[in-house]
């Protein structure tokens, strides 16, 4: 994660996580460790899996103590075997001590995300589409979830609601059909917005490319169904599939020709990597 | 979840979470819908589970429409069926457009707890053990977590680093030994907590159990291991076991007679339960 | 501007406003009005303009006192003659004292915006131009502005640096190029943004072209190499000019064909439409 | 800006202004410059004025890289000319590219109203008066704004509600007479803050000193009645000219003996200095 | 407390309070209450003193349950005796029982400074001077405290640093003496600020009589002392007398003819008046 | 304070007492030291006391000047006599004017409660049992004052409504009794946590004691009651004796045998400890 997004976005939600687990003080840490004392410990891959979050992780041991550091031993985005030794962390005891369930809750998310990412994208070899994540992330995870996806070989779609449009099935109801609904995303929405349609049908396809729309998403098709929407569409508009794509269907919904293949499951239902933090060596004092 | 909790603990996240999905507008409300109307929706499930969260599904609304309304079908902690009707969302439309994907991306979380938590719980029946959850909640999350795992069923274990005494690996070679560390516990800590000590080997337990230790943590222990360190116990102490339980294997697990069962899962990798909302009426000016 | 913003977005800034002008309390106002009684003051228009922010003026008082109320006598987006009564407001006499000057101060500017907008659009009837915006706002008042530049009439682009890909200068220099910027950006960033390219000549304006930009900006182009870049162009990628654009001179850019004009000035230069709140009658005591 | 006051007051509102303009990262920034690279650019006044603002603008690259630097190469409050180079900022490109439109928007700003103070200050010479600002400043920006005052030759009237005392036709009303409202505040206002009244008549002003105002504010008073006021308040109490004030009127005003001349326009309607960020060189990789 | 300040002042204190003392859940009202039922407890003095902060106090329970009302029996600032019942609370029991301790803690400190204040108050009668509070406050509690003392019959000295210009022996040395020092507040202070200047010895006065002080505190003199220092002012400045001033020692302090006596350990050491909730009745379920 | 703490927990307080106190410019710095210079002062105690808070009184200085130092001549919890010298305070004298009074506000509170505790500490030589706090605290001041008292040698009891469970009158009412309140904590509280119960009678601890009560509260009894409940309860619970202890009372109730004494004295009610920054040496400029 690039510093100017840790700085003005992230610390503010790792600021929170601390406060949620240190609401006075960490007992136990101030009952054996009373006194600043430096030490180091091992962060240790508990299962096969991509490592991503490795400059979050850091950074929280970093709010508790600036002089903490985070020694590599493996990459950003690398892959890692159960077991594996990904790096060693060196700080005060006391930061390291309260720190490390805070640090791991996020490495390891990111990981399971960043793991599962990039099987998909596996999946997709051969194939043309592009994966792309949703805003089904779980609360305050969003730009930590994305960057997973990103870091597992996705990219990703609009952040939010306001850097986005995207006119689903409840807002061409309220503007009365898919015409209205784009015309009114083309004077209203700043320009520099593509404007993106849900269809669920090969009419509102038809209706979607004759409103201008730059995406049409394709909603729950079957593949029969997706093929012939992209067949229609032609390269008039970028194509996205969406619903219920996994590790087995993936594969053939790409083949349909479609540009994207959005997944919400990559954010909002990754087992994590298993992690852990062993060993602490606490330096003699001086 | 209760209203205090609500007000002075879960609002924050909310907030937060809100301004995560929407930081300038929502755009597309913006385009199809200029104006006040009011509205309502359908909740629907599209998987079978425990609902869990419905408070805080409607708080979401609330923040945004302070008049909006959640009518439930179905109450909390109850189980329900794919495509089963949940509840009827009401309030003005641009509410209910925009606080849609919060609302879910907590619902579906906190579901997806519950109903995880609910199997495993059923899978305990006929033990005396009971299921507890952990820290490896997601970050930002765990007054939410903490409590669909109630709502599933189990029950809560220490909420957070100031509020438990856990004295683990790391703390006792701190402290130079399981009887320092206890008893450097009973001195500093409030008088209030119980001090918990975490073994990983049969002489642990015991010297654990002659420090005075009020819960011990059989950490990742086998079942024969387990037995053994519940009979050397004999109730002197409240027993944990911790490590890697599954649906598979809690109840051989509780079968070694421990009193609880702590599961990381529960939290940090269940699946969420989709929810929906769909078919939105829009009410006609007056 | 719509509740969800009002909640979300903009209400973090008008407490913080309203921070920043009363520390500790209104001493005067304790002076003077110890207890509470209701009241009713005007909100009069000192100069002649475009009136925009009622929303946000009536809610600096909601804030301070829920049973306020403003009763509007002009519509938002209105054009009102110096001395024109735009509304009445009512509510708790030390609302109205203490929330004053903080609510004028966003009504007085968002009026200023809207009313120099409006001229701006006035000058640009006959072409096809579009007026936009720029990031060229006052910190901490972007959400408020921007609306300004909507309700007077011109419309928005990026809302930040989030939301929008902008290839300026350095950022060509630091990818080594237009081709190779335009290509980090189709693999890094979101599809669902159009990627901006920002040109000062015609060399550029092909090279922009041959990459495939969405969006060419001409920086600072004179009217005829401007007419060259749009004919270049020729409907191939959306066209924006930029580059201190006024009054005098806008309906000449837009005359060179060009879909969009931005100008920063629109809210960083605007000045203030003058209000005034007047007439204060307090109730008799009940 | 005092390092106190930037770290109490200032970083809130910086923070938030960056918040404003990164929400999740900089887009076209992660493309072009996805790793750390040192690199310089200059900052460029394009008219011009008076430099206000330096430590503002250097805090906010800070805020993204505690190792950037802004060399100066003017001084705070100096003239510039258009064209003039006026410092160099070297850091993280990425901190660079990031930061730059939130810390011209702060400097351009808190620069124009340095400028347009100057002018009026210069405009002054030879009279006794002094030029003061008003509370009508544009929100979030207070701090920032009665800074650029001082450094355009001006001094600051109150902050805000809580820190002076002035009545003014509302608060007079309330308290059912100028006396009655000058002993309220002699009661209840902490002592060490002087009484300003607003006066709009001559009758007004012999009230004021009859109830041992500290300050009287004379009105929208035209020259004649102005100087009819200041010879009869004879120094018994301060004077200061209020309402419409500019350029071409000031001196005149001035003329007629006042204390002190206070200028809503200084804080909300003076266009900016434009300045720019030009010609970023990076550095090649260590 | 008036309605604005408890909006915009005092409300992210007591926010702050409340989350200081539920972090996650009330847990011992979860177990014993767990649905919303109605209820009223008895507000109980338990010792005499003078009641203050009752508009704090039942905005505690607001914040945790906008339905609660506190009816009073007793006045703000009226007097009690051991065992009066001052008021009764109704709403929500779950809130009375999570607000119950954050609202006492409020109340028993402010009314604790408005009973010391009172004692101090009625010493001082039979002379001019007025008893003001200081910048000895609890950090956090300065709005509530200061409201106290004005409870008390006191009043308010400057509010905090920003707010009155206070020239100490600190200040008076770094600018090289009395007079460099208020000449500098002068030209750089907010004219609507008195200048106050601290001086040890009689030397001093008349340098701060010299320099145009127009408050002078006498800083820790002895009454002969204070008595010249009084006759040589002689009424060309507002006196204070400062330093270790109690109930024993006011009068006589008063007695040389100060303006004001100022004292510390109304707002740092005032004894809490013990005040409890008792007699909790619960309402039958509808 | 350990730095977890004072990172995770205390800063936030700091900031607001700052903020508090500074809510502009610091005025009167302002004039008298326009510029950087270094500076030291002395921190001397002006009465008998023991110190406390001096990591918090560094950290003042820290957040307003991270290159400010405090050298320490006196340790965290040692006693001092009247006009001590306890601590060398070196830094940007802007830093030290400014952040003087927040950092005295925080010290002296903190060392009058230490001193407080100690002296009852004494007291209860040659008993068994141990000095604990409560939740009277100063609000948003809990986190200061419990250290203090541990400082002092007591110890703390719960931290908040969150981490402990104490059944008290209202809770047993709204439960029906002291076995269902039990009953239900035990079901529904973390397992980590005792389940105290508050007991006025003697039939109340044996119910207490039936229902398994961790810790029994004895509140309001007199000696002799105390002593009968002491040996009713015989070691089967923890004991805890509550109500109005003082200095004189504390032996004689410590005498009765209980385990714990509870005092909220030593949070709401101590006198602070009067300490004073004095003898500014401002360096020469460079």
């Amino acid at each position: 994660m690039d510093p100017v997004t840790l700085n003005v976005v992230a610390d503010r939600y790792l600021r929170l996580a601390l406060e949620e687990d240190i609401t006075s003080e960490d007992v136990s840490c101030a009952c054996v460790m009373p006194d600043a004392r430096r030490g180091v410990v091992d962060l240790i891959a508990k299962g096969p899996g991509v490592i991503c979050g490795l400059d979050v992780f850091g950074r929280v041991f970093s709010l508790l103590d600036r002089q903490s550091q985070v020694e590599r031993l493996v990459g950003e985005g690398d892959e890692v075997e159960s077991g594996e030794l990904v790096a060693h962390v060196s700080g005060d005891v006391r930061a390291l001590l309260s720190g490390e369930r805070t640090a791991l809750n996020y490495l390891q998310r990111m990981s399971g995300i960043a793991t599962h990412t990039r099987r998909m994208v596996r999946a997709l070899e051969g194939t043309h589409a592009t994966l792309v994540d949703t805003r089904k992330t779980t609360p305050c995870m969003r730009v930590f979830e994305k960057e997973a996806v990103r870091t597992g070989g996705g990219t990703n779609h609009r952040y939010n609601l306001s850097d986005g449009v995207m006119l689903k099935d409840n807002h061409i109801d309220a503007a009365g059909g898919i015409a209205p609904a784009v015309a009114a995303a083309r004077v209203r929405a700043p320009f520099v917005r593509k404007v993106e349609v849900e269809v669920e049908s090969l009419d509102q396809v038809r209706e979607a490319l004759d409103a201008g729309a730059d995406i049409i998403m394709l909603d729950n098709m079957d593949l029969d169904r997706m093929r012939q929407a992209v067949d229609m569409i032609a390269g008039r508009a970028q194509t996205e599939a969406s619903g219920n794509v996994d590790l087995e269907s993936v594969h053939a919904v790409a083949e349909c020709g479609v540009d994207f293949i959005s997944c919400g499951a990559l954010t909002h239902s990754s087992p994590i990597l298993d992690l852990s933090m062993k060993h602490l060596r606490v330096e003699e004092e001086a």
